[in-house]
């Protein structure tokens, strides 16, 4: 049995947020005291981000500013180095997908054996955000399709800005 | 945010307990501040279980005999309204496999919409018990198999002088 | 190239209608000139049903009484049988999940061995009907559950009554 | 209900096209009134095409040119937008595998948000073509493979050309 | 290193024997020197099988006759045991889909953890019977329809004697 | 039926080579009596290896050097030519998740669809290694984590060299 505060991240690229983000991000901070949204500053797998980190986490500021207990931070190590600099023994994430399933349960067993002490669990998508993704709202955004129920007004502007053919 | 004692219900049928089912348990009283493990009295799905719940209750308090924030109960009616009863708004399942996963995604919403304050986490299963069920374990006792490794070794004394053909 | 109007099968139990299947029917009702919602008299694979055939077509007509281009009927034969005594070419279904997806893939060739001029279309699942079934929602008619939103009026008056314990 | 002739829309790369995608074109053809191929310009997500869209064009209208009922297109926008230009209300694709599946789900939910009269139907794929794909006969192009029961003879020939090592 | 005659066991309850199964037995019997088709007596999950087990090695007898080393056995203890008691220390099976791949899975490292001695491998379907089960099959038969082409003869005749209605 | 030395070919980039494959390559030198590992000297679909081919064959060596019944190779060739010089007519690989099964599966075919008499055989991953990929394990290794039980130890050194920050 753990004491003291819950801590929770919430690990993501977030480029750029999106309701479905925030809607898990919601649902984490009324389980857990604190939550702590973990921005990956530079991430490996893409071919660079859309924006920068200063960005996502601006948008990611705005959209939760009503949140007391969570704070946004970026990271560049690995994600169980963080959590321990930050006292946190728990990583929250959403899964949307059985293709999500499978590359989570990978990096699961990956970050516990790496520190046995930090474990993941796991949130199910809302089923109105269970098919959105940030590359969905990116394409749609570059051919002017709607986006205003998908992302914040601040970053629906952004994207067309950077976007708009 | 909430406040007071963070409460995870585990709920299962479990005919009977297994070390799967245990290493998921410890993993979420390692989070929470208390875990009630909630035993199906009388499953509906199911042609009847092998232990009546009166023993499966028992399995799994000397199983977890030295947890001192996990408790045992059963119950027979809505997962959701037993948590409230029981002033929980979490529930903890573990996956072992795509196939859980798409129906804890069907239960997770009717559940949500049920009652929205309560919500469900998900821990991946170890990989070392990733295979391991109820009904693989009674299949293999049946059959005389090896099951010392899979569950206590009480369960494996009264598997035994119930299926061994 | 077909002529003539466009008729489509909706084959299903509908052990009750529910509001993803109308609302999958609508869909198709847009598609096609005629659509037949074909009833699954007597279910091979299951221990039987809730509801007496008549009323499970009787819910369907109560709830497709505005849908001029929809009727109802019920059939105990091959599927692909009963569409060619109606002059039908085409079978739709509605996918919710994976699982759907193997054992439709699965008939869908088995048809079409019978009757290659018969061919099936799929329509995805509207997210907030991804989660819901006939069998889920007589579980939580069983433990006293709200189902108002899931099923139309006079179905969920007719599943406490039979399934109230 | 609608009325007047159904249109179909059937979208894709087709880089180059196989006779798996030919076989669903036909048997859309038998279902609808009129099969528009739509071929994307400039796809967002591959590092180019291997043929321009001219071309890809040019080997569907060969392989096509006995299908009174069908005719080819190239698009650069939103495909809905597309199918709107058109007046077609319903887009028709493939299914393969589950990985299809997802991603089709997906994009389904967005492309009917932003249009909700465009719906989206698939067929899944013949067993003789589940396996087959643009970029697999591209691959076995390369090392010289037997590609004459995947593609029609000019695409065969002109995949030795660009691709041979 | 193993040494002498390469011996594979393919188990199933092969009631009745398609020609899925057959093309997989082929395929066994050109890698391995012997292949035991395993037929289980008495499954444990099914509400008994259509055809008793005399009848279903009899058909799988017939079936085989021309292949000189394959040989038919029943049996009604834990597979690997009877690999055992047959010196054989592989088994191999057929794949068709994602939930076979699943339940594969499980049942693989539980015979793993019973002999680590005794593995198994596993071939996929050929295309042309990826959609073909002896459930399929005998739904067909059922409602009298066409099944020459998924079953041997004497297999298609008996199962119209025990299932037409 | 087969006569003379049973050949199994184990292919892979083996980028670099992980104990999960050598776990696999361990069971396949178990079943067959003689194991060629394939080595891709240039793989098509990624930017490039970390290893150079000599290097990445040079940890194999190592690794299986106890291993009386295995070589290694390189190929740049269809798999199934590779196969044929080498008088294989099996080839053996591991699945670990189901998107491998898929894409497997698609290989699968078109590989029988080359060279009939060539097929191929799948291991299940052992549970301890159903999570480890060599991609994974580069990713580790950027970030300076503990990869000593997931990789031989002259492989571990070298990751440190080329991808430590």
């Amino acid at each position: 049995m753990s004491d003291g505060a819950k801590i929770a991240i919430c690990p993501g690229t977030y480029d750029p947020v999106t309701f479905g983000h925030i809607d898990v991000i919601h649902r984490v901070a009324q389980i857990f005291d604190r939550v702590i949204v973990a921005v990956v500053h530079d991430p490996l797998h893409k071919a660079g981000t859309l924006f920068e980190a200063d960005e996502r986490v601006s948008f990611l500021e705005q959209a939760l500013a009503d949140d007391a207990n969570v704070s946004i931070e970026t990271f560049g190590e690995l994600l169980v180095d963080f959590a321990r600099r930050h006292d946190a023994h728990t990583i929250v994430k959403g899964l949307r997908a059985i293709s999500d399933f499978e590359y989570e349960m990978e990096m699961n067993q990956l970050n516990r054996m790496q520190r046995p002490d930090i474990d993941t669990l796991y949130l199910m998508a809302s089923p109105q955000y269970s098919f959105l993704s940030s590359s969905g709202v990116k394409e749609l955004a570059m051919f002017d399709g709607k986006i205003d129920d998908l992302v914040p007004e601040r970053v629906a502007r952004r994207l067309k800005e950077e976007l708009a053919r």
